[in-house]
């Protein structure tokens, strides 16, 4: 940031008074612009034992396999906005959702919130952002392709977790980048 | 929002393309604003049966008890946060943090993430947004001087939970803006 939003004047970093870290506060009006972590929300929809996934069709990570997720807009629920994201990459309606894993990514600043959920008959089909979709079995998920650490991690726990019919949330943080293969 | 804040010129609200809804958009340098939800964290702390709350010393609802919590801050994880928040409203230290309560609250952009958490030593002090801080058994609890509904109904979920050590996560949305009373 280097310009106000409010007034269009030249913004400086600096320690608001009662504050402890830098912001972005306006040299002329002296508004502060606070910066703090957005949250992706997310579907593990289920159907018949099946996790449906998307093929991405956009980057980072076009050609591999996620479950449905994105930002959370300003005005809905992390569960409307998870159930909105499914419905725009995979246009599939999903059901009895339950929040089912979090994780912090704090060097991207983003929270994740997973919601496990019914797949609604089963229907699916890709959304503009995706090149396909479909349900898989666990023996069929394709591991070596899907596109991020986060997705891999909750897809791994999902399925003993299912067996088990005992689906505990669980937090936890993402700290490093992934590197390259 | 009225600037561009990478190039200092005007903003319009329009529809980007491949987007769906109104964003804030450069007239000049075309860089798309967007507007995201923010995440609260707090501890729900416990001391030998007993819950830490704080009487806010800062509007909104200064003189009402509340449990610790504020805005998430970029590069922290939510429980670290809801730790930092804790420190600083109440200076308390905590541990054995678990995820108890979610809550959005989608007319004023936010979600909720409560901790549950062990106070370490029974210590606690009023920090410098707090009036005062108390360790309060459930028969003490200032139902009437509650600060915020979500405060409220996370305390009355959480003794019953204590009673038979079951602690399911909940998540629901608060739909409605208070009404003053």
């Amino acid at each position: 940031m280097k310009f106000c939003p409010h007034c269009g004047n030249t913004v400086v970093l600096r320690i608001p008074e009662g504050d402890d870290r830098e912001r972005h506060v306006c040299s002329s009006c002296e508004v502060i612009h606070y910066s703090n972590p957005r949250v992706i929300v997310g579907c593990l929809p289920v159907y018949e034992g099946k996790i449906l996934l998307c093929l991405r069709a956009i980057e980072p990570r076009r050609n591999y396999w996620t479950l449905p997720a994105g930002f959370m807009e300003n005005g809905e629920t992390s569960v409307q906005g998870a159930a909105r994201e499914t419905w725009e990459e995979a246009r599939a309606k999903v059901e009895n959702t339950e929040l089912y894993r979090v994780f912090d990514v704090p060097y991207i600043n983003q929270v994740y919130m997973f919601y496990r959920c019914e797949l609604v008959a089963g229907e699916h089909s890709a959304g503009p952002e995706s090149l396909d979709t479909c349900l898989y079995a666990e023996s069929e998920i394709p591991w070596d392709n899907i596109a991020f650490p986060v997705i891999s991690q909750t897809l791994k726990e999902y399925f003993p977790d299912a067996e088990r019919d005992n689906y505990p949330v669980r937090v936890s943080s993402v700290d490093h980048r992934p590197r390259p293969k």
